[in-house]
């Protein structure tokens, strides 16, 4: 799923409402006795904040490796199945306070504690934790990087020469996130300031996550947190063991409760069922109702609607002899009208943000007139106690503006001369192009996350993909190139905007912008080579990666390969009256933005969103059935208990994902071992069923 | 399931336990705030005692035959499942309590209340639903009378001629129904005096139900009896709808969750796996933990340890051509060795229970030289208020003897006329030599039932079978003459234990013993009728109903028939070393009830009940996964928190039970009309679903 438009990390629909929610449980619980009114800062007055460099542990890098590892195998496995990705930050804050304030505690009955865990080093860890998982989505394992494959090229007609073909392999992969992750870093480093002290930006995300962090290391924090993480324990081990138990089930290609026709053979058929996954009842959890309605919306209307009645027009649509996973067939509707809906709904909203930022721009300058300089006093008389504070200790640590500017060049100048070696269709003056405007867009993108919680990174990839493309052409290898622009560019605008996020909660917990970077540093480094790695594990362990249908059928690989080969090729492939659905859904999804803008934000809580829609449309609805069952756990939760219901859900839906997630890893590793699944659970129509009865009784 | 020997109704494993238990739970609740200090009837004192013809409502036999239908359709669904019924009692208390108290708020919102809803119709309900439920086990449609027909004579290669079989029917099973249930009830009435009120025994089932009534119509029992019920109606419908989900997944005979090998496939051949039976689930959070480890400890023993190991014998011990049901092979191990520690353990328990009752008579005649007259005063000052008011009231209403033994004589000679016309194989001599012996025998069983709440029904039974089988003889249809004999018997012992235990609830909420008896005759007509119905229905809708690995095995109608082969013809049908093997499961089996009584009660809770051992042997050890899933859930909630488990947990298994049991209506009412489940959840191996793939495929 695109980040910049889906359930990610952090963008408006899921992560702001999200983590907001998920502050509010720990906040509301001090809020209702009435202790909001003080300030935060006064209640950690006792507490020295540590130098820059005490800030950075050698324990905080271990947990967060440790984690690292966790929140890859699950961004990794929901790269993969569906492209949703909902926010972990959550669970990376709970679960790196639990694993440190454990060891700590250890140590302090021990006597051996020389260091206490502050909400610094907490703070250190969900930097590097994010950093290190986001190159799990960056990287494009699910998108444009899987896209380059020959698995995923089959699957087309157009573009499957060996030109416009890269099999994955460690080595290039690992080498190509290397020479492009640290750029986006480096460039959002002089931003820093101007973001987060003078523009004062709210980063939604960012915040959320500050007071999760902030209420964790009060004593009544703490306390909340521990029931959290055992709510989370115990979801997360009976996720695990469920994933453990279904394997059993599954030798064979339709057997488990992954095929289970809930609602029927017929329903299954148009891929109606609840198929068991506690990740996605998770997931459900954790995103917002209107996010599930409209993802079985467009499920209901796709696969309930559209495609039997297409089906219907077999052979006069499109001939009738297709295979039912070739793109000049009904797989052809449902792979292109998505990327029609995806791209007007990136369109509307990459217009909309971009406005907003030139606006808040021209305000912000208007008003200032100049630019306000870093050096600014901080003892203004309009500062809160807590801002004087952050303020204070957020440039006490300065980084220097040279150092970012010269890391930016000589990187810029490494990656354009070694990326033409690893992507041959990719030319030094693409990569030279990407570069000089990447900078100014990765200030756009940090700056409108910063207004809206919305980053647009992987619009601005669809951008590099259909302007490289063409450029490239044809006949060089466009698609290819396209692909791999996409990534270049993708991995510079997301880490800009998700590090802004970053500075913004190391700002609220008193942490150093210096401690910040370094652990962003190692993060990404560690993503860069835990990523791949992961990829590897799944690639090499699931023989049927990529292939639709199967467990893991990476649908976004196919929808970037497809959007490089529409941006390169033009629309010759289309089935009959595919480019006109195109056309009406492309246009219906910039209208249906429109009227969610126009009507308000309580009315726009029932009008669903064009991008969950389109999900469905390539996959099916299972997971939408999943994500419903979701909600309606928490619907009735809150129901009952609001307010136990919104402290412990995030932790429930934590559990959920992350223990079905981490079954993946001894999942894959039976896989590589040859052990194979016992039993196979089958369902069989009523037909069928006699005759393999007869057939296996003879 | 022998109601005498096991957790059915009214035996000291289950019942007195369980009841007590659920009583505790509320009064539990009220002893906890010292109100247990005050008498129990003080807090009545304000309300009238309504006289004896206005205790007995119609409202109250619509509801009481509602109820008995939903009781009949779940214990027909437990005789001919497993055998192993649980109270019911709670239930039955809970649900007349719900509805009549609805509709009397009802009446009383519009206006048109006239009489308010007490106690002690609440008790007349009660009675009426046990009366009539009671018919469903004591009628034998799980055991005896079923053991009677083809399906089940079949499967054993003895006496399965014409002259020992009798097909059900609808028109004789309810007369011979009538002409032999209300002779328990005369039986029993001119003992009530002298059980109740001069020998003040305990009946533990019927005080914990009058203690439930009791704490119902107090306003605080009355709010948790409602939070009971809504607790049982939501685990109810969960239950139902889980019944009619399962029910779409089985498409044939080994299909559906039905047949899950939750532990493997090599597992699931020994049938050790878990069924999803809601039903046992909840028969597992009723019966007490021993009983469930006990059957656990069978099981294992049996089909882990034994069954393999007399199998590797096959071709030695037993022919290795037979069929997996043949009596002469492995079946007749499983078969004989369960009916031998039945017998052995129901011997141990008769010489137990007849020693206390003579043993008590005996002190009962000398501590009180006379037998005291039903006339004395009740103001004898060792009696407590309580004890006074209720004896009061129970001596207000009389029944004259002389109309229950003319009741008794009258229907004893219409059933000596009748009963041959029914069964040709029993001659008049033998039912007259029955009735005479009966009340003895009724008086006995109603006594040691006071003293230990161990109803020996089934043992008496099993007394006529070999008997009267005996005398009958082998020639002249000896086992059908013996099962119909044990109809007779434990129709009238059942009876006359239950009901005494009613009066005991009856004396307890001031019931009069005039509107019991006639609510017990009213229920037992009820009985009589609904449940050869419900039999009926079952044995129309599911065609495999008494095959051995069906889903209604009907596991007792083979063990009695086999007893009542045994009793005419002797031991010569049984394989070899199974003889041997009998004797010492015989031995055993009183050993380990010897060392029970030894070990005193403390110790006693971890030696295993050889009864409850036994029901595994034949039919695996499928349920005895499901209770013990039942019991650990109830330890769980009990270690969470005691309080609320022990008020909730019985309405939440009862809830499970009910769900499950009605469920089996509306499925047979589906089997009758022909409609079909549309899908098989098959399950099958590797290598088979390779084989079955490629089949399909071609």
């Amino acid at each position: 799923m695109d980040r910049s438009t889906s359930v990610s990390r952090r963008d408006p629909y899921a992560t702001s409402e999200l983590q907001n929610g998920a502050a509010m449980g720990d906040n509301g619980a001090k809020r209702s006795e009435g202790e909001d009114i003080m300030s935060v800062e006064k209640m950690f007055e006792s507490e020295a904040v540590p130098s820059w460099q005490s800030q950075l542990t050698f324990r905080a890098f271990i947990v967060s490796f440790v984690l690292s590892i966790l929140f890859t195998f699950i961004v990794m496995k929901l790269n993969l199945t569906t492209g949703i990705i909902p926010s972990l930050n959550v669970s990376a804050g709970l679960l790196g306070f639990f694993f440190l304030k454990t060891w700590t505690k250890l140590l302090e009955k021990s006597g051996l504690l020389k260091q206490p865990f502050t909400r610094q080093e907490n703070t250190v860890i969900q930097t590097c934790v994010v950093a290190s998982s986001g190159i799990a989505f960056s990287g494009g394992f699910g998108s444009y990087l899987f896209g380059m494959s020959s698995v995923v090229a089959k699957q087309s007609t157009e573009a499957n020469n060996a030109q416009n073909i890269k099999e994955p392999s460690l080595a290039w992969m690992i080498g190509f996130l290397f020479v492009v992750s640290f750029l986006g870093l480096f460039s959002v480093v002089p931003l820093r300031k101007i973001m987060i002290i003078d523009f004062k930006l709210i980063y939604p995300s960012g915040t959320a996550t500050a007071h999760l962090i902030n209420s964790f290391h009060t004593p009544k924090g703490a306390k909340l947190a521990k029931k959290q993480v055992r709510a989370l324990g115990k979801f997360f081990s009976f996720s695990f063991l469920w994933g453990f138990f279904q394997w059993f089930f599954t030798a064979g290609d339709s057997c488990g409760f992954v095929n289970f026709p809930t609602f029927g053979l017929k329903a299954y058929e148009n891929r109606f069922y609840f198929d068991f996954s506690a990740t996605y009842v998770g997931v459900g959890m954790i995103c917002p109702y209107l996010i599930n309605v409209s993802v079985l919306l467009g499920a209901i209307l796709s696969w309930g609607i559209m495609w039997p009645l297409i089906k219907d027009r077999k052979g006069h649509w499109y001939p009738a002899d297709l295979s039912e996973s070739s793109l000049h067939g009904l797989q052809g509707y449902r792979v292109f009208i998505a990327i029609a809906m995806i791209l007007g709904d990136g369109l509307y909203n990459f217009c909309k943000v971009f406005g907003h930022t030139l606006y808040g721009l021209y305000h912000q300058f208007k008003n200032k007139s100049v630019l306000p300089v870093a050096g600014r006093s901080p003892n203004e008389p309009s500062l809160s106690i807590d801002d004087k504070r952050r303020t204070e200790l957020f440039l006490k640590d300065q980084i220097p503006t040279w150092f970012a500017v010269a890391g930016y060049v000589v990187i810029a100048i490494i990656s354009t001369i070694s990326l033409p070696h690893i992507f041959h269709q990719l030319k030094w003056y693409h990569i030279v192009a990407i570069y000089v405007v990447a900078p100014v867009l990765a200030f756009c993108n940090a700056y409108g996350a910063g207004l809206t919680d919305w980053s647009l990174a992987s619009t601005y990839g669809k951008l590099a993909i259909f302007t490289i493309g063409a450029w490239a052409g044809a006949s060089h290898g466009g698609v290819l190139a396209g692909l791999a622009a996409c990534g270049v560019m993708m991995n510079i605008v997301s880490t800009a905007s998700d590090l802004s996020q970053d500075f913004k909660t190391g700002y609220m917990t008193l942490a150093s912008p210096r401690s910040m970077f370094v652990s962003q540093i190692i993060g990404t480094a560690m993503g860069c080579v835990i990523s791949p790695c992961v990829f590897w594990l799944f690639y090499k362990a699931f023989h049927d990666l990529g292939q639709p249908g199967s467990e893991y059928p990476a649908p976004y690989a196919l929808v970037y390969r497809n959007m490089s080969i529409l941006g390169v090729d033009g629309f010759s492939a289309l089935p009959k009256n595919c480019l006109t659905l195109c056309y009406i859904f492309f246009a219906g999804a910039i209208v249906v933005n429109a009227i969610r803008d126009a009507a308000g934000k309580k009315r726009a809580r029932f009008i669903p969103i064009p991008m969950a829609m389109a999900i469905p449309f390539y996959l099916g609805s299972y997971f939408a059935i999943d994500m419903c069952l979701g909600s309606l756990i928490l619907f009735v939760w809150r129901k009952m208990n609001k307010r136990k219901a919104d402290a412990f859900a995030p932790a429930v839906a934590s559990g959920l994902i992350c223990g079905d997630g981490i079954w993946t890893l001894p999942q894959s590793i039976l896989a590589l071992a040859g052990v194979n699944p016992p039993i196979c659970m089958k369902f069989l129509s009523r037909k069928d069923n006699t005759r393999v009865d007869a057939f296996l009784g003879s």
